[in-house]
């Protein structure tokens, strides 16, 4: 079955390039001209069943998540959040209480950004809930893509992966102020935020810098939800930070081999595919993670 | 049951006020400031069983009615539309090519604008088919909005309404170019595009500009679909251009007492209120169309 990625692949083929766009479809966000400044744009849904559970979640979670994916991609890009806009499409009958809750959730994660939602809709249906949110981003330096990794740059990442469905996906800090003390720390060659997972996640940054990489088993993070995740599904922690998905953790490189704020997991190289090398072996790495199927 | 102008009316008692924003949410678009010039920027959603029906229309013309709505609300404010993105919540096993026909009737309706997609996200689900679009546009003079007209003001209408749901709602033409042309014609004291139908609509410029509206029965033009609409549910013509929702035709006011390319349907008076008035009588006007309940 053809696939998210494929089809984001045929619409960068469909996209024509236009004098304005510098970045364009296929990236965490597009950046554009607009006047004399940058705008970074890109949008982003949370979809009952597939990103929250409205049975579980409450609508102050579910605000809240749509809006920090957003503002996680202006991470992964070292911007600054600006405004946002919102359309919500509302089980009928679910009640104006639940969405003024809806969208005080999404007040909650964008205002300490200073990012007011400017507009958008709300309408009711006989459909499930689904949450759009677009970001609008300001860029004060040339924003980081996923296309700048070099064979030599060590890869990071930002904190501990795996296991982030029993709960984390719900409620992370999207790293908007870290990655701005990335970018004047050093030199970020590319970066991306980790919601596909760690294995999907770095493949895009290969295939969009031509390069490959080799990750460190041993070095990489591992958070106590991937241990608590094994007790129930005996799939290994390790597994579980390579392709769970949804950490939300900045994955970069840079040709600097040391970081004071990230962990060094291991090295862009030249030659295309991915690897995973432990004490006894070098292994290829397949992305395995979250892609959804159309 | 609380309804969506309500809920629209409790989010603009919370937004705060940003140095950054100068016109923020219940307008039809948002005008920011962004760096020297204007940004302008919104978001609308269609959604299956509302706004379309996927078992009778085609992902292409969903497509092009998502993003034909927003550019809809570009010509209410007199605004040229600069770039899109857009989210799909896709029904699972709809199949990739229904992604590509969709994504395709969103090109066909912003290509003549040169306007590119320039993000979004496309996701499977358990639920039915849902587009969002954001739309942002440039304004190369002061955006018209909804809260200039004064009293003493004509009131316009650029086309015929009414019925609009035995096709025409698929199928209009945005009236992008043609406010571009009233603003360079006329002064423009304030504009809506008409979606919710003209009596709602009115009322949204009577309320933001804090003035009245006395309409003239005779001179609202009627469209053909409306004639035949009353052949099948026996509510007049007039009913259905008042009412109806969904023309895309621009209604404005003006202090000037002609135009060339609308047709002049009222006066804009101080007495908050509207009024429609025929040979026979001037009774009271209530907004009846469109509003979703929530």
């Amino acid at each position: 079955m053809a696939g998210e990625f494929d089809f984001i692949e045929w619409i960068r083929s469909q996209t024509l390039s236009s004098p304005m766009v510098r970045v364009g479809p296929g990236d965490d966000l597009a950046v554009m001209d607009w006047g004399k400044d940058l705008l970074v744009v890109g949008a982003d849904q949370v979809l009952d069943g597939v990103h929250f559970d409205s049975k579980v979640h409450s609508p102050r979670e579910i605000g809240r998540k749509a809006m920090n994916r957003n503002l996680s991609d202006c991470a992964a890009m070292a911007c600054m959040p600006a405004a946002a806009v919102a359309t919500v499409a509302l089980p009928r009958g679910g009640g104006v209480e639940y969405a003024k809750e809806l969208y005080l959730g999404l007040r909650e994660a964008a205002d300490p950004f200073s990012c007011p939602i400017v507009g958008g809709d709300t309408a009711s249906w006989e459909g499930k809930l689904a949450v759009s949110v677009t970001i609008l981003a300001h860029c004060f330096r040339e924003p980081v893509t996923r296309g700048g990794a070099k064979a030599g740059d060590a890869i990071y990442v930002t904190g501990p992966l795996g296991g982030s469905f029993l709960g984390r996906h719900m409620s992370f800090v999207p790293r908007v102020v870290l990655a701005q003390q990335l970018v004047q720390a050093c030199e970020v060659s590319s970066m991306i935020d980790l919601s596909d997972g760690l294995s999907r996640d770095l493949k895009q940054i290969c295939d969009q810098s031509r390069v490959g990489a080799v990750l460190h088993a041993d070095a990489i993070p591992i958070h106590d939800d991937a241990q608590r995740m094994f007790r129930l599904d005996r799939r290994s922690p390790l597994d579980h930070a390579l392709h769970d998905g949804e950490d939300y953790e900045l994955l970069f490189t840079s040709p600097e081999f040391e970081s004071a704020v990230a962990r060094r997991i291991g090295t862009i190289v030249e030659e295309p595919g991915m690897w995973l090398e432990s004490m006894k072996a070098r292994e290829p790495l397949e992305p395995r993670a979250w892609e959804h199927g159309l």
